[in-house]
């Protein structure tokens, strides 16, 4: 199902701003038994971006309507909201008082091998060096060729995620994911000062690990640090949390904290 | 008039991947009495961009009907062109066969005030630094909130175009133009092998330049150098080229090459 502004359409203006300009935002989540997980931190987290790009943020109620009537008729599966300026004059100017249109759009939960969940995830990195750009990192925004291209350097189904380094060689994520390392009773994931997307699910496990008696850290974090690190882990809100079992020659054999960390995720769906 | 793959339809698919990532390219151009103002050129820039997103490029017969639909109705015009990577399932990963969608919209030509073309613009140095990123340095793709966000950064209606600089200070271009200083005999524009865009009026320029007796140099530029030049101009295919008459506290007085590049644009149109 698609809503655009609330009404079932499939199309958006072919002057939309998100299509001339990525001028937009997004979200992915999910419906489980027709409640959106983390709904609250999503919705926060689309406000904070759309703040950070002067975007209009739609109204929790309008959301909570397109996702009830997505509710409606598939109670389990993954939803993207997007956000966009809407139609503008032509050129980068912002409209003096654009409304912005949103977009919520549901598809089939995606069927993982539960070998991903059981065994870990086989990862590389990827050529490509992430752009340093502090005034949009952290934002989930439209302007993702960078993922898309990173994401093409590679066919081969055994390898899941790909590792994204910055122009500085800094660990920042995952093409679709955000990243952690565990080393000891810390857990670690990059600061997202200068590249890389602040996903919710990051900013729920951050939350959540003092609950193990993890301590959590926020910092640049490089490759070799990563390599040696007891336990690294790929969450995003669709696949929950990953660990890695293999980074080119490096094997990390033996889940230890990630399965307690998905429990956490999955008993604190709020 | 707005035409998606040759229909008249001015919507495209809430899916699309130009929408959702900022997945694919564009170009600007003008109609004048019905004819695309360098067209080989447009063409072969489009071309050239796509192969560097893996995009499948429209047909040039393709963009030729549809130009010709739109010359029909206005025979003087803006058109942008967008290409798209077209609809694919959820995630980064490029369509194994993906078609592409093809937009070709016409708008009116801007009135520019005669002042600019007689006597210059008021530029001004933007806060924004653009990220430096190789592997999209040049192409004009649908990646551009750092236009949109810079264009955001004044509202004052006499400064008319804001120059940008790089992560490490270098001058790339403005915010929708390429930028030229001329030193002497000399015209150098930035090398834009890690950000920025390669617009068609600035390859005219420097084949067109050394008609006057002018060399040409693409190289780095800092803004010390820019401010020290004899000329600053700024170019794209909709104002052809401005020259800079103040930037903050300078002031450039008198045209001097700006006229008769002018001219050489105009009077070459292939």
């Amino acid at each position: 199902m698609i809503l655009v502004d609330g009404k079932r359409i499939d199309t958006v203006s072919a002057l939309d701003r998100g299509l001339a300009y990525g001028d937009g935002v997004f979200r992915t989540l999910v419906l489980r038994a027709g409640k959106t997980v983390a709904w609250p931190s999503h919705y926060a987290t689309l406000a904070a971006d759309c703040t950070r790009l002067h975007l209009p943020c739609p109204a929790e109620t309008s959301l909570h309507d397109d996702l009830t009537q997505i509710a409606a008729q598939a109670p389990d599966c993954v939803v993207k909201i997007t956000v966009t300026r809407g139609v503008g004059q032509r050129g980068y100017a912002m409209p003096a008082h654009s409304v912005g249109v949103r977009i919520v759009a549901s598809s089939a939960l995606p069927a993982y091998p539960q070998a991903y969940y059981d065994d870990g995830i086989v990862a590389r990195v990827c050529d490509l060096r992430l752009a340093r750009q502090p005034a949009l990192a952290g934002i989930k925004h439209l302007n993702r060729l960078e993922n898309v291209l990173a994401r093409s350097e590679w066919q081969d189904a055994d390898i899941t995620e790909g590792i994204l380094l910055d122009t500085q060689d800094q660990v920042i994520g995952g093409c679709m994911s955000n990243l952690f390392i565990r080393l000891g009773n810390t857990l670690l994931t990059p600061a997202l000062t200068h590249s890389g997307i602040a996903g919710v699910t990051r900013a729920r496990l951050l939350a959540l690990a003092p609950r193990l008696n993890l301590s959590v850290q926020v910092q640049a974090l490089a490759l070799p640090a990563l390599l040696a690190a007891d336990e690294v882990m790929m969450c995003n809100s669709v696949i929950g949390i990953w660990r890695v079992r293999q980074l080119g020659d490096k094997h990390w054999t033996g889940a230890q904290y990630t399965p307690a960390l998905r429990n956490l995720l999955e008993q604190s769906i709020d």
